[in-house]
């Protein structure tokens, strides 16, 4: 049922990663730097691997925008792997010349059951892609469908809400505050809670150690009406819940405050409706975070999500060695100690696609020009309603 | 990408819900006996509507299968409503006689936004799919693949691990305490707990409000490999999390036990490996919940479900009136107290419809005796890794 | 990416078809009488069965329509089998009384083939669902389709141009000819073609044998631009010539006057391009049938489809009996000596929903009046190119 | 439901095309060279234009394959444009320096249609992509297919049955013969009709025109049972026939001896079914072209292709100038003069990923051993009914 279509491809240390998208309507501006600025957030935050130090990663667009605007045919890039070179021997399409067999997979990751599912001995070969590289192709992908929201001016924003015992106290997020977020080392606003997540990482490194963590992910300006109820797969918050929970190591997605609500009667649980001549209809408050019956009401969309602590350590888990079934401990892969910051811009990511999606469901066409005017007799009809 | 499809159509007050089921594969036995026991766990709970008092569901299976067996082709079924009568006057599909128009949208329903997305002005068109009536039909086609996955000795079960503030206290489940859960009036194990939300719901029901709560879903028996992290899509933790928040009123899932991991260090977070000749590869915590990397571990599949309290009250929320624009209470249909313990059925029926879809995406197969060879072939295999 | 989806169920003698239909727009006007009278227009020509005779097939919707118009939930129905009281002994779904089992496969059915696939021994589980019968749920969705396309002026006719050796001399088609058309025994324009056909079919009939034929369908009206050269799942010449080719019987379809084309050279296979103030760009000729580079070219879109003969004899063909290995004659069932006039109608209603979903993926829009404004623009923005 | 995904993406004259693919098993060998060979073998033929010659297609894999084998993850590969340096300015994705706007649109092109429904003024934004050079991309993801499928002795084979008014005569084509096709001009087994072909196309290059055809693709090998009668989407025969008028150019599909059989009585239109111990279930004829009922019946799938005479001409067709609305000549491309033998080595690509596809379907798997293993079974299994 989805308008807008993506596939990724790419290992961690293969040549480079690769998407292709479908959809995405002709004449919209296209700003390399943008893209670019975005992967660089997906490489943000303290306390990351040295990887994220070194190599900066670039888009190149193959296809799909010409002259600086889309034209209406696919999409399709490649984020090369500037290591490449250092990793040819051991990941070469054709011959692989230095083959280290991988055999002590790390609790946490797919590596165990990846290696039985697919009958591939070398951990190596499930590793590669069930990697969290593979988000930098998402947010190459969730940035095409950032610059297609913005036209529309919805704005796709996030910040860090805990990492490890840390929380950090919220006041309402907003687009102003974007650049002071990315500035933080953890991105969050307080400015209390930094330091002390801060110390937190110092300390989980100084272990050999990781945290996990959660963020929140708002989408600003949204449309009331896109999604559906009529069927389960059209619900927006199942659809943004499932784009979270697909990044990997994130293990949960709840929208609004449904983790106050669940305590709360009915009564104190939603959003009374009123209503303005200027504004139309609106609410108060926001607790069902912008989703009322799988449809977006007007409000922001707010989702969060929840991290698991990286599961590669330097004082490795306990596991087997697949060879010999004794046990061992996990092999080590040079990683992150938190990349919860990270994370909340993969998730903006995430969401973006799903609301673009949505918006082009809802207001079909095939050039943007389009699109706005049918957008606009949309507003046009409901301001009546 | 998925092999199982299916859509459910139908209005809450219409004549009959209807679903179709795609993919299921020939030589399935059918009980239906406990299709219609499965219809009638979802009427469970205390502090229901009296809806679920007066109208048994029952299936007619119209497709698909014949003399107790699936044919390979599509499944189809009804479920009548057995109230049609009363309501063909407001409901009929040509002619509707009786149509008092409902003008004053229910905050946390769809009602408004329905509303102004399709430009119908009469709630009801939007309030009758909306409806959570819908899930019915989900429960139906979930016990297609429950009845299924008991084949391969999959059992799902669900309880209520929260209603309100009351929290319950919980010990490992077990399939043998399903029986003793369903009879347990707010589906839960412990007994303390069930005093004090039936006590809850008492007061709420009395106060003329509604109370949410969270619940949890286990699946067991499920063997490891199934879903996949080379896309997002294939992710087994997305597809569950999706099909849970794509239920309505389920406005968030976590899976296994990250709600505590995103505060612990990596080293406390994730499930070490062992090995044992009898058991293989096995685990001794299920932090993970059954899923590493987006595939199946072969723990038992985890979830948990946050429920929002029933947005429609007896002591309706303020809201606008939508033919004036004036401040007014809300509609007031006949409505549950409670459904949490039902919404927890449901999920099983939700869990159920992916599961069984990734056992056929992985095993493929026209008919089950093939599908079970290619099992067993895969299980051989395994063993030997 | 189909914005129209739909499911169909139901066995040949089954109690009843059903269908499910999502993604129809709200607020579009249904008329029974209008999909009775196609469902009846199924069951027209000259050499159909018995059953074509006795049974009048009606629809009973169950939902998405209210008051005489859609709400923009999932559209149900069932179509039932009136013969279904002889027949419950034979297919009911939990316990088959009168179970000769069928075990001498038809050449040119799904029988054989279709038993090895599923495992089932009684051929019966194969052609209950692989019979023709199933168009009928089909022609249900198609008129609902038709329905929608109506509403911006598109008409889809069809009529039969060979049966066996007999060929109609075709002048273009128009919509004012369709009731002349219904009314032909065999569904043609030429009177002289006529006779002969009706004489093949009684000659074929006399000697227990079956003809095919060939028919076309036009749909008139269409706008340009719909369908896509992007990626091949967009383009309309392949999603019509699937659609055709996916009912069953229908072996072949081609677009336009390829069977001519491809014998010339490219200067006389090529619609020119002309325009007119009044028109805009349009052509003298319509050699491509409408399509060019997979997207309407607003010309007519005319296709051909190939029907075999029906391969259910009176007199039967040679075959093995699959329980003991040795030749045999197939078993016999009721059927038709020609169904070609049938066959066309049927392809009319899958070119309709190719369509009507093609015409949602272009204007979006979740309700009719929406569409229509949407649709409004796009004619005056092109109006200007 | 489809198992194997694809998306493919590039102009005709930018900096590479590129392709994803989703769903092929692990464990697959990978032979590059016969990619490139598969390539090459889509620039054959006599007629063609200079790109041909000049530039040879060769694959670069980005990933998905390791140490020449598959592990599971998308494939992904671009195929350079070797004349890049010479389109750079003219197709950059910041920014064109040598915009000449191209405005008459070519009959028979998406030109015009493509530049209505987009809004994209300059044709060039349409045609790059609606270019028939995006089967390049198209046959490099067949070759995957072709891979896969030759692990269980399927085949995939061509022939040019017809050039302009030329045809030839065809014997059944064997494996055996496709050195000796690949190496004639026009890919035919007549030799007499080789040089009438020759001929036909030096007059048509003689005189700035063009010619269509007709081809033939055979799939040898295919076990029984693929495909599916009991939804419209699963019938091979509509998978089958889309796949081919889904190649630019090609207008028409049929199956088997369609053709002939609309003439013909019922009782010499099937294909008689035989029992041997050795061979099991087998036919004398193959009038079906494999497909029964929408599935594989074991004999030979074979389909006809129609394509039309490519609309780039020299001496051009009349057109008008969309800036000024005046008659004029449509603008001249590079061009070919005949692409039938191509077409046909395209249209194998097309058939292997929608068989590839059906047999991962029915035989599941994540990696090609069990895949193997499960196939072996049902062959077993069927061998006894």
């Amino acid at each position: 049922m989805s308008m807008l279509t993506y596939l990724t491809a790419g290992e961690s240390h293969g040549k480079a990663l690769t998407a292709i998208i479908e959809g995405i309507p002709a004449n919209l501006k296209i700003d390399i730097k943008f893209i670019n600025d975005e992967l660089q957030r997906r490489q943000l935050g303290y306390g990351r691997g040295r990887r994220m130090q070194i190599e900066k990663d670039e888009i190149q667009v193959l296809s799909g925008v010409r002259d600086g605007i889309t034209i209406g045919s696919p999409v399709s890039f490649t984020i090369e792997n500037k290591d490449w070179a250092n990793w040819q021997s051991k990941m070469d399409v054709e011959s692989v010349k230095d083959s280290e067999e991988l055999s002590t997979p790390r609790p946490g990751h797919a590596d165990l059951a990846g290696s039985l599912k697919t009958g591939l001995k070398d951990l190596r070969n499930i590793l590669e892609r069930s990697s969290a590289r593979q988000t930098a192709a998402l947010v190459g992908v969730g940035s095409f469908a950032k610059l297609f929201l913005k036209e529309f001016a919805v704005d796709i924003l996030s910040r860090v809400t805990s990492i490890g015992k840390v929380k950090a106290k919220n006041s309402p997020i907003e687009v102003s505050m974007l650049e002071e977020i990315d500035k933080s080392p953890v991105r969050v606003t307080d400015k209390i809670a930094e330091k002390d997540m801060v110390a937190a990482i110092e300390e989980a490194q100084n272990k050999g150690d990781t945290l996990g963590g959660t963020f929140e992910v708002v989408a600003k300006g949204l449309v009331v009406g896109l999604g559906g109820y009529s069927t389960s797969g059209k619900r927006l918050d199942g659809r943004l819940c499932q784009a979270l929970t697909s990044i990997p190591a994130i293990k949960g997605a709840v929208v609004g405050q449904i983790e106050d609500s669940v305590h709360l009667p009915g009564s104190e649980a939603h959003d009374e409706i009123h209503f303005d001549k200027e504004k139309g209809y609106y609410r108060k408050t926001n607790k069902a975070g912008g989703i009322e019956g799988g449809i977006s009401n007007g409000s922001d969309i707010v989702l969060k999500g929840f991290m698991k602590p990286i599961p590669t350590l330097s004082k490795p888990l306990a596991t087997v060695d697949m060879k010999n079934k004794k046990a061992a401990q996990a092999f080590k892969e040079r990683h992150d100690t938190v990349a919860v910051p990270a994370a909340a811009v993969i998730a903006e990511s995430a969401v973006a696609i799903v609301l673009a999606s949505a918006m082009l469901e809802k207001f079909g066409a095939d050039n943007l020009d389009d699109l706005k005017q049918n957008y606009k007799n949309y507003l046009k009809r409901i301001k009546l309603m």
